[in-house]
C-alpha cells in the first residue's frame, strides 16, 4: 500500500457545499508560526481545481495573506464569478474561526498552440543538482524540510552575521522531498519557497510575512509531467525595500530550459 | 473655473449603497474596443480609496480583467474583507448588466520608516524626457492621446512589418496628458500603459487582452507628491510567451532615481 505525499495529503480537500471546501493545516508543512504559505497558497488553488464547474487550467493565481493561519482547519469559498468560452475567473476565500485569512484570485483557461518563444534568460553554466551538495535543513521548521534545495547561488545564510551583501539573488535546484511529480500544487507551492530575499541581503533577523503572491504558469500539465520528479531550477531576486514592503520576483525553469512559472510577492518586513 | 483632469472625471466615483459604487467608462480613455484597462483599474482603486472604511495606503492591487467592459455604466463592490492594526485586505468587483467584468484585490497599509534599498537598476544614460521626442498618436485610439510617451527604446512599431526582434524590451518615458501630478490613480493606470510585449517583438497583428495585472506600489503619496506633475521613466520586458499567452514585468522609475512601482501582468494573445 502506496502512503499519500505529505503535499497531497495537505491539499486533500473535503467539499462540504456548493463552492465550498474544508482542509487543514498539515504539520509536515508548518513554519515558525502556523504554516509555509505555499501550501496554503496550493490548497486556495486546490479548491478551484476540485470544483465542478471547473475549466482549463490555471494561467494566473494570485493570494493574498491576510492574517495568520492558526494551526487546524480551514474552510474555501471557491466561486467561478466568470465563466467565458476559453476562460474562467475565481474568486476564493480562506476562512478561520476568527474571519478571512486568505483571499485569492485566479483565471483558468483552455490553452491552444501558438508561437512562442521565451525571452527571460535561464542562468548558464549550472551545475547539475547532483554536483551541488543539498542545503542541511537540521533545526529549521518542517517545510524546509519538505523541499531538497541545492543553492548554487545565494544561499540562506548559515549565520546572522549582518554582512550586508550586494544584492539577494538566489540561484537553486528544488523539488519536493520527498520526490513528487511536478503538477500546479507542488508548482504553486515551490512559488513561495523562495527565502525572503531581505535574509539574503542584510544577513540579519527580521520580521517578515509575505502580503501578496502572484504566480503566471507557463506551463501547462502536459509540460509539468514531463518535469516529473526531478529538480527545477529556480532564480529569485529582490526589486526594492521601502517603508516597511519589499518585493522579490522569481522564476521557476525545467531543466530542459522551458520557464514553467514566474512569480512575484510583496512582502512586510519590520526591521 | 478650473475644468476635471479626464483622469479625474474618469475615477469620479459615486457611493450608492454601503461598499457600492458608480462610474462609467470615459471617452477620453476609449480603447480600440471599450475602456483602456489603466482607467478601469484605476477606478476598481478608487472604489477602496473612496471607501468610509479605508486604511492607510495601497500597496498590491492585482486586476483581473473578465470580460470585455462595455462602454457604458460600471457598478463596483468593494469589501474590506480584513482589517488588522495596519493592513486591510479588499476584494473588488466591477459588474455590468450581463455580469462580472473585473476583480481586484487590494492590500493597503499603513507605512513606517525602515531600512530602505533599492536593488532594480535603473536605466542608465537615458536622455532627459526634452531631449527624446513624444511618440506620434495621430491616428491611435483616445488613450494613448492620454499620455506623453518619449521611447528611448522599444517604441510602437510605425509599421507591422513583421521583423522578429531579438527582444521585447521598452524605456521610455511617460506623464499623463494634459499634465497632472501623480498619484496613485495615475500610478496604476500609468501601470497598465506598457504596449502589448508581443507588437514590440513579433512587429505583427495579433489579438490582445490582459486577464491579470498586478502592481506593487513602492511609493507612498508622500513621494508621488514629489514626482508632480514630471515624466516617470518605464521600463517593461517580456518573460515567456507560450501556448495562448505571455507574461511582462515593468518597473516606473521617479526622476531622482525612485522605484514608485513595479508591475506584472498576463497578456492573452491569438496569432
Amino acid at each position: 500500500m502506496m502512503s499519500m505525499h505529505p503535499l497531497d495529503e495537505a491539499i486533500d480537500l473535503h467539499t462540504i457545499a456548493p463552492h465550498e471546501f474544508t482542509g487543514a493545516t498539515h504539520p509536515a508543512y508548518a513554519n515558525m508560526v502556523g504554516p509555509f504559505g505555499g501550501t496554503t497558497s496550493a490548497q486556495l488553488l486546490q479548491s478551484a481545481m476540485l470544483h465542478p464547474e471547473r475549466l482549463g487550467e490555471p494561467v494566473a493565481l494570485t493570494v493574498n495573506f491576510a492574517a495568520p493561519v492558526a494551526d487546524g482547519m480551514i474552510r474555501f469559498l471557491a466561486r467561478p464569478v466568470r465563466t467565458n468560452r476559453s476562460t474562467q475567473h475565481w474568486i476564493i476565500e480562506a476562512h478561520q474561526t476568527e474571519g478571512v485569512v486568505a483571499t485569492a484570485t485566479a483565471v483558468f483557461a483552455v490553452r491552444r498552440e501558438t508561437w512562442s518563444d521565451v525571452e527571460a534568460v535561464m542562468p548558464a553554466h549550472v551545475p547539475a543538482p547532483d554536483a551541488v551538495p543539498r542545503m542541511p535543513v537540521k533545526g529549521m521548521p518542517a517545510w524546509p524540510q519538505r523541499y531538497d534545495m541545492r543553492f548554487v547561488e545565494g544561499a540562506f545564510p548559515a549565520a546572522f552575521d549582518e554582512q550586508e551583501q550586494a544584492h539577494s539573488r538566489s540561484t537553486l535546484w528544488v523539488r519536493d522531498e520527498p520526490e513528487r511529480a511536478m503538477d500546479f500544487a507542488s508548482l504553486v507551492a515551490i512559488s513561495d519557497s523562495f527565502f525572503p530575499r531581505i535574509y539574503i541581503r542584510r544577513r540579519r533577523r527580521a520580521l517578515i510575512g509575505t502580503v501578496s503572491l502572484t504566480t503566471y504558469f507557463h506551463a501547462d500539465s502536459a509540460l509539468l509531467a514531463q518535469v516529473g520528479t526531478r529538480h527545477v531550477l529556480g532564480v529569485a531576486k529582490a526589486l526594492n525595500y521601502r517603508h516597511g514592503y519589499f518585493d522579490q520576483t522569481g522564476e521557476l525553469w525545467s531543466p530542459e530550459g522551458q520557464l514553467l512559472a514566474s512569480t512575484h510577492q510583496l512582502v512586510y518586513f519590520k526591521d
